[in-house]
């Protein structure tokens, strides 16, 4: 069996018992029961990922998958391809949001290489390269289905690695010039938005940008007809190695029991593909933040995810998911720490 | 000159020339321009309020006010008023959600009773009781004009004592069974929106209690036809005491050049009465959650405030501002902790 089905045949539904239980102690802490909304129902998830009633969390790891983009010929992006491998020293380097973000909530950055079109090398780095960049879609498949199938093992290894490290929740993050045009092409292909209401501007293409962005996204559908039924046929056809490495890092994530934090529209594109591999998955993802890019809400009720962030941020990188880690936490500590009505000498509704 | 007249008449406007100069370094940092969205809009904000370009926070104090209201005696809430001294001291025994999510975002909690309908005392609460809870607005004025300024009084004094101490930022809390009645007639009193559109359960009241507390606003307008241009009318006929506290806090944070973080609904209304005594003390207010009362959206904009975070939450005591905290704090080392393009060799747009 492959690593890719090993993983899928791990994944198991939550953990009821330990839901229920969670529910009870929410409601005799002092305060109207599910007065603190999503922050209750982010507890009860992770109570039934994990089975622990009274869920905590220890170390957070953010996983920035980077990889290049064969589309970008088409002039879909405002930034040149050779951003992608500078960002990733720039990450190494500390100097970038998500660095700041991540230390900002306590969560340590990994980088990966799945497919920088460009020798990358540095001894932080994890390189896990499965190509130099996709081929451009419009003329075809943006990889074959064998990297495909990679890419997503590097996803699945990452995450086994990171929690046998100790890692008790992760976050996706993404780095690839262009990559919010695969991103579309799979919300595209996967529901009947159109690609007026889908498609946004980016890192900030102009107008003519945007009408190449869509046209590319259009013959790319139309030259390989993805089944948006199958996970690793749309991501090889209209995807991206990062984003079948996020697809991969979901995967894992949710076969290790582990809660998984989605950024913005890439990390969704991303989820969505997991949710073609597993159902289940969608169980062990937590969202964080709805990004500029119009299309990115309606996408994300595609897996039933409600956002919790309106921040207007279309940086990717996971700079949304380290924003969000900061709410899983504060809801980890309102099961752990708030006192009940019984404690206190609260009186309950009338 | 009272002390309210002397704090408005400090409220100056922000210092454009410090936001322009958050502005360019913003542009410098590696990451496309405003791909940080609200987190960048937050960094120019605190830049104008503090007149530093790369603004830092240092202690951050949420300040709760508890009062009770008059009105419960019509049964708009679905708890009994003697929770509001029983939360007090909950809050002072760290038992609370505002306790756990104040610490978790570095916050101090202060407790000021403003109007609780009971005997409360302990060495830590801050003892500036102006009334034993609000009169019932159905029958009359829930506060004399001179109660209402002196409640608006006690939220300047507690800023200016808590800027004193080293406060570089606040956040508005409340406690009061049956506050979010008050606040509805406030908003109702200041916008269109009608009352089934603006008016929610509360902590959880049923239809009845629901039936009972639109009929209570819709009265208590009518019988006191408060003057929604004037703060101290609006405030004293059909607000509260810890509205009006709350008014006077963000009035006090906007005289001292300290921004303040708004909470929810009761906050929203304080708001509005801060925004009716002083047009400008709007720029210093920072927007948190958008909680699950019907109208606060709509509220919302009445002040032009966009919120942050959409977490279904309905609890008050300063919840939602506490979550908003941390996004405010991450906003400060976006600014100073990121690297520029320069810094990194990274390129910049094509």
């Amino acid at each position: 069996m492959s690593l890719l089905q090993e993983t899928l045949a791990k994944i198991q539904g939550l953990d009821q018992e330990a839901i229920a239980a969670c529910q009870e102690r929410l409601d005799n802490l002092t305060k109207p029961p599910g007065s603190l909304g999503v922050l209750e129902d982010i507890a009860k998830k992770l109570a039934g990922i994990t089975g622990n009633p009274r869920p905590t969390l220890g170390a957070k790891t953010i996983v920035v998958m980077a990889g290049d983009h064969g589309v970008v010929a088409e002039g879909v992006s405002a930034f040149p391809q050779e951003v992608t491998p500078q960002m990733v020293y720039n990450f190494i380097n500390q100097g970038a949001a998500i660095n700041v973000l991540s230390n900002h909530v306590g969560a340590r950055v990994v980088v990966v290489d799945v497919g920088v079109a460009a020798e990358v090398s540095h001894p932080q780095l994890i390189s896990k390269k499965v190509k130099l960049g996709t081929d451009n879609m419009v003329k075809g498949p943006a990889m074959s289905v064998e990297e495909a199938i990679r890419a997503i093992e590097v996803g699945i290894e990452v995450a086994n690695q990171e929690v046998a490290a100790g890692a008790t929740l992760l976050g996706t993050g993404d780095m690839g010039i262009g990559n919010t045009t695969p991103s579309s092409a799979i919300f595209a292909a996967c529901s009947s938005i159109s690609l007026d209401d889908l498609v946004g501007r980016g890192t900030g293409v102009n107008d003519e940008g945007l009408a190449l962005k869509k046209k590319a996204i259009a013959t790319a559908l139309k030259v390989n007809k993805p089944n948006s039924e199958d996970g690793i046929d749309l991501v090889s056809k209209v995807g991206g190695l990062e984003i079948a490495a996020i697809a991969g890092l979901i995967i894992g994530a949710a076969a290790n029991r582990v809660p998984v934090v989605i950024d913005g529209f890439i990390a969704g594109a991303g989820a969505l593909v997991a949710a073609r591999l597993s159902r289940e998955s969608v169980n062990y993802m937590i969202p964080s933040h709805v990004s500029a890019e119009p299309g990115h809400k309606l996408a994300l009720e595609l897996l039933g995810l409600k956002p919790m962030l309106f921040m207007d941020m279309r940086l990717g990188e996971g700079t949304g998911a380290a924003l969000a880690i900061s709410l899983v936490e504060a809801a980890t500590k309102i099961v752990n720490e708030m006192a009940t009505f019984a404690d206190a000498g609260v009186a309950g509704a009338l």
